[in-house]
C-alpha cells in the first residue's frame, strides 16, 4: 500500500512552491523507507524546476541531498536496518549490471540510472524528490551518514559533497600540492573543505575578495581576484589542479596556463554555451582539461566517511518549508553562505492544498 | 675548433633551400658529434621555416628526426661510443635541474629547453638542425637506436615516433580497449602501428577510405569516414581513447561523443585557431581532453626499444637533398606515405653556395 506523505512541489515552471500529498511507492523488499530530516537545495534543483535545462513533468518536487533516518526496509533490505541514519543523494537506481555500474561508476551507467527527481522510475512514475517528508529508495542507493555529522550539515555533502570530492579524489589530490577553487558557492566551499583536508595547499580563485575570510576559515591559504591586473600572467604555472565549480563563461585558455605542466582542470560548474578552447593550450605542458559529474555510490560514502573523520560538513542555512522561494531567489543572486536546506520538520504545520 | 659541414638552409621564408656549409660546435666534454645518416621530415619543419608559427633567425636548417653514427664524443662522455648508432629528436638540451627535467620531463623544462634548431643554444648561437652532414649534441640528448631500425626509418621515430607513444602509453592503452587514431598521416600511421603493438583493437577515422588497405597493414581492424551520415550518433561510446593527429578544426564535442565514460581524447595535432568547446561534453562521463607534446628522453628511448621489439619503423619514401622543395609541396598536400626522409648521403655530390 503506497505511503500518503507531504512534499514541496510545483505545479508549473513559473509557480511557486506548494506543500501538497503525494504517493510514495509501498516498498518493495529491496526498498528502504527514509523519513527526511533535512533536505539541501542544489542550484540544479532551481534548474530543472524551472524547465531551464528542458521540459519536465508536474507536479514536482525536486531535491537530491537527502539526510534521514530509516523508517521501515523490504524484506531483502541487508544494508541498513530501521532506525540507521542515512542519505540519499542524485541516483536512485540504476541497471547494476553494465561496465560502469560494476566499476562503482552508477552515475555514468549505460543503460540509464534513475535520477532522484524528474526521472523516469523503474515503475514508469515520475520520480519526486527530497523536499518532501519522506523516501522510498533501493537500498543501493541509501548511503550510510556517520554519527559525527548531524543531518542538516550532511545533505548538501550527497551532491556539492560527492562533486567535488570525486574530482579531487580521483586526481589523487595530495599534500605539497596546490591546487586552486575557482568560485567559493555551494561547491567551491565543499572543494576547499576536502582539498586542504587532503593537505593541499589550497588558493580560492573569485572576481572579488570579500568571502577571503571565509575561504580562510574554511582551509584555504589564500584568496586570489582574477580581475587583477596581470593575475594570469602573475600566477601562469602555479597550480596542480585547478576545481572549477562556477558556471559562468571563463576564459578556459587564460586559465589552463595556470597550470603546472601536466596540471588538470576539472570543471564541476559549466556555462550553457560552448567556449573557446585551444588545443595549444593543452599541449604544451600536455594539460588535462576533464569534467566531473556527482560519483558512484562507493566513493560517496567514501566521501561521507572523510568528512566525518575530518569533522565538516557543508556550512548551512536552515529554513522551513514556506522559504523555498524565497531562498531560490537567493541561490540565484548567489546571497547565500554556502547552502540552504529545508528542515522538513517544517512540514508539522502545513497544511497541503490538495 | 669548429666543424665544417653541409647543410641544407634557407635564408628565408620564400627562399628555395640551398646547400651550404655551417659550422658546428667543437665537442664540449659532455657532447657528442654524430655523422647524419637520414633526417626525417616534419610538418613542423616546414611551419617553422616558412616562420608559420613566428619569426625565425636565417640561415637557417631544420629537421628533429635524426638517426646517425657516433663519429666522436667528448671526454666526459659515458652514454654511448664512437660507432653507435644514435638518434637525435626535438631537443638537445635542458636545464637538468627543474622539477620536469628531473621527471625526465625535459619537454617542459621550466627554464626552457633548447629546440634542435631555431632555438637559442646555450651558447647564444641559433640551432641548426637535422638537414645537415653532422650534428653536435649533448649526450643526455642522444638516444640509442636499437639494431634492428635502419637509420632512415628509425629518424621519423624522433619526433612522430614519440609523438604518438607517449599519450598511447601515458594513458596506458592496452589489450581490451579500442583506440581510434583521426588521420592517417605521418603521426596517424605512427599511432596505429604503436597501439595495435600495444595490443588495443584500433580504428582509423578519416573523412574518406581512401587508405583503407594501408590502414589494415597497418594494423587498424578498421577505418571509418567521419563524413558518413550518422556517424557521430552510430559510435557514440564507442572508444576509449581518440588520438587526434589532425590541426584541421573538428567538432570537439562531437567527437566527445565518441568515448566510453571517463573515455579520453589527446591531441597531438591542433588547428591554430581556437575552437567551441561545451564543457557538458566533459561532465557527463567526466571524459578527458588533453594534449601531448613530443616526449621526455627516457619514454623516447623506451619508444624506440618498443618499435625495435614490435619490428617496426616508420613508413618512409626517401629523398636527397635537392628534392626537400618539393617534398615540402607534397607534405602540404597530404601526398606522402607517410614520411620523407631525406637521405644526407646525398650531401657528397651537392656543392655549397657559400
Amino acid at each position: 500500500m503506497p505511503i500518503t506523505v507531504k512534499a514541496l512541489q510545483k505545479t508549473s515552471a513559473d509557480a511557486p512552491f506548494e506543500v501538497r500529498t503525494i504517493e510514495r511507492r509501498d516498498p518493495r523488499p529491496d526498498d528502504v523507507v527514509i523519513a527526511i530530516k533535512a533536505a539541501g537545495i542544489c542550484h540544479s534543483d532551481i534548474h530543472t524546476i524551472r524547465e531551464e535545462w528542458g521540459p519536465v513533468t508536474y507536479p514536482l518536487a525536486v531535491g537530491h541531498e537527502i539526510a534521514g533516518v530509516v523508517e521501515a526496509v523490504g524484506d531483502a533490505v541487508t544494508r541498513v536496518s530501521v532506525g540507521d541514519r542515512v542519505g540519499v543523494g542524485c541516483l536512485v537506481n540504476s541497471c547494476g549490471e553494465c561496465e560502469e555500474c560494476r566499476n562503482d561508476q552508477e552515475q555514468s551507467c549505460l543503460n540509464g540510472n534513475v535520477g532522484t527527481y524528474a526521472s523516469t522510475d523503474v515503475d514508469g512514475t515520475t520520480t519526486q524528490g527530497g523536499y518532501s517528508e519522506k523516501v522510498v529508495v533501493n537500498e543501493r542507493f541509501v548511503l550510510r551518514l556517520p554519527d559525527a555529522l548531524d543531518f542538516d550539515v550532511a545533505a548538501p555533502l550527497l551532491c556539492a559533497g560527492i562533486t567535488t570530492y570525486s574530482p579531487l579524489a580521483t586526481w589523487n589530490v595530495q599534500e605539497g600540492q596546490k591546487v586552486a577553487v575557482l568560485g567559493l558557492g555551494g561547491l567551491g566551499h565543499m572543494g576547499v573543505q576536502i582539498a586542504a583536508a587532503r593537505s593541499a595547499d589550497v588558493t580560492v580563485l573569485s572576481r572579488s575578495l570579500k568571502k577571503e575570510d571565509l575561504a580562510k576559515e574554511l582551509g584555504a591559504s589564500r584568496t586570489l581576484s582574477t580581475t587583477e591586473d596581470g593575475f594570469f600572467d602573475d600566477h601562469a604555472g602555479e597550480f596542480d589542479l585547478i576545481l572549477n565549480t562556477v558556471s559562468a563563461d571563463i576564459d578556459l585558455n587564460a586559465y589552463l596556463r595556470l597550470l603546472k605542466p601536466r596540471g588538470v582542470m576539472a570543471c564541476v560548474g559549466a556555462p550553457p554555451t560552448p567556449m573557446p578552447l585551444g588545443i595549444f593550450s593543452l599541449i604544451g605542458g600536455r594539460k588535462v582539461l576533464t569534467g566531473s559529474d556527482i560519483g558512484g555510490i562507493a566513493q560517496t560514502q567514501e566521501m561521507l566517511d572523510f568528512c566525518a573523520e575530518h569533522g565538516f560538513g557543508a556550512r548551512i542555512e536552515k529554513i522551513g518549508v514556506d522559504e523555498v522561494d524565497a531562498a531560490y531567489e537567493r541561490v540565484v543572486d548567489g546571497d547565500v553562505l554556502f547552502r540552504f536546506v529545508i528542515d522538513t520538520a517544517t512540514f508539522a504545520d502545513a497544511e497541503p492544498v490538495n
